[in-house]
């Protein structure tokens, strides 16, 4: 089964569009919990919830090896069935491309990554013959300086449009597998408008709402397909930091209930 | 001492401008080899000709646990005073590239990192904040895909110009520490030559040459300063792999002496 298709019976078995983001970032983990029992806690509380979860790389590579054996259990500890996207965001060229599919899929055993397109297509091919895997290709990120690069406007094949329209139109021609999918960030709501009314059936990515500034609503409302799916939400910092006291665990679990049924809402369910 | 010192002096020392990529391709290894051994014999074998050594990070996440820790191990085993340049290619949101920068510059005790500008300044202002590493911003690269985004004119303040030419332009403006580097590749001597024009004292990462054809002497002529400085040119492969027999130490050494050599011949030393 590829994964879009785990990602869809995942959704509907905990009726959830929810992504929750594994980041254990030391500085705001709860006093005297070890990341490793922190990231446990937070999945067992969270799984029933979730349509996928997604660790962010950096936050394990910041341990050196302690942090890519934390990375590898808690790949481990993730209920069969719940698709884990591997937020990595790579981009380099082919041959070096190729070992990071392989360090991604092959060695962590993720069902997804991210990857970064300023490359081009021979640092995504790589990542796309994976035909089972998902590819989440950068297009519209959440952060400030998305705008420094993504926003501007070019000149392609005659027609005028922003490189992150650009990079929509090149990931959907790459798409031949099937296995592509778009980051767009809930903090850019119109340019989700712009992708989702011009690729009805592209899964996108969302991250941005809650720490950073996104509105749920809004990214929903804009994002969704058709048939009222299409999109998973990420949520890192609101679910995992909900409380930084002993209770943690009981408050990541009701802040993803909440974005879950909210989302829901949203969707009109 | 700050990065782009260290490179000078490593440079004048050992009268090279080489850089060699150390990435141990278990399809590429010569038989019987493991990687550790392989990179230390490769660094035995060339130290006294480079003025940095480049691993690049994938080759070593491939092999997991087992490939941090051999990433760890060569680093520890570099001779002091040869720079290391961690080849990582990072790029993301604020929060998650200082957990990058942390991992390369703390964890790993990098001198210097290569980042991807697609997410904008915020993605890259962690790294930058380390005012005695080097940060090498992905320009232009030296793949073929290179030319789907990369090449791609567009109007900036009035200007009609290249993306790479305006992520060249943005690192200049965003180099309040005199501590950026560009990477661009030998196989794009053209816009090399276009970009030494516009920023004269700008240090250049130069990969390419070798295995992936761009040509040496264009690469030196079209990039090198009027000081006759400014570029660092690295080959992995054309190094590594010399020789795929039990004598590829030796082929290791000579093709490294041979590329510092020409390197210099074409600065006119």
């Amino acid at each position: 089964m590829g994964f879009f298709a785990e990602i869809d019976e995942a959704a509907r078995k905990n009726n959830s569009l929810l992504c929750v983001g594994l980041d254990p970032d030391p500085d705001l983990l709860p006093q005297g919990i070890n990341p490793l029992d922190f990231n446990k806690a937070v999945i067992d509380a969270t799984s029933n919830f979730v349509c996928a979860y997604k660790p962010n790389l950096a936050f394990y590579e910041a341990g050196g090896l302690a942090g890519w054996e934390l990375l590898e259990k808690t790949l481990d500890y993730i209920p069969k069935g719940i698709p884990v996207i591997a937020d990595a965001k790579r981009g380099d060229i082919g041959n070096t491309a190729k070992a990071y599919a392989s360090a991604i899929f092959t060695g962590l055993g993720a069902g997804a990554a991210t990857v970064n397109p300023y490359l081009g297509f021979d640092s995504i091919e790589p990542f796309l013959d994976y035909k089972d895997k998902g590819v989440f290709i950068l297009c519209r990120t959440s952060n400030p300086g998305a705008s420094d690069f993504q926003s501007l406007r070019l000149t392609s094949g005659g027609r005028e449009l922003a490189l992150y329209q650009l990079v929509a139109k090149k990931s959907n021609e790459w798409n031949k597998n099937g296995n592509i999918g778009l980051v767009v960030g809930a903090t850019f709501p119109e340019e989700l408008k712009v992708l989702r009314q011009a690729y009805p059936d592209m899964p996108f990515l969302i991250p941005g709402v809650g720490a950073q500034g996104g509105d749920l609503k809004t990214a929903v409302a804009c994002g969704i397909n058709k048939d009222g799916f299409g999109i998973i939400i990420n949520s890192s910092r609101q679910v995992l930091y909900a409380s930084r006291g002993r209770d943690f665990a009981r408050a990541a679990s009701s802040s993803a209930l909440k974005l879950r049924d909210d989302i829901n809402m949203f969707r009109g369910l």
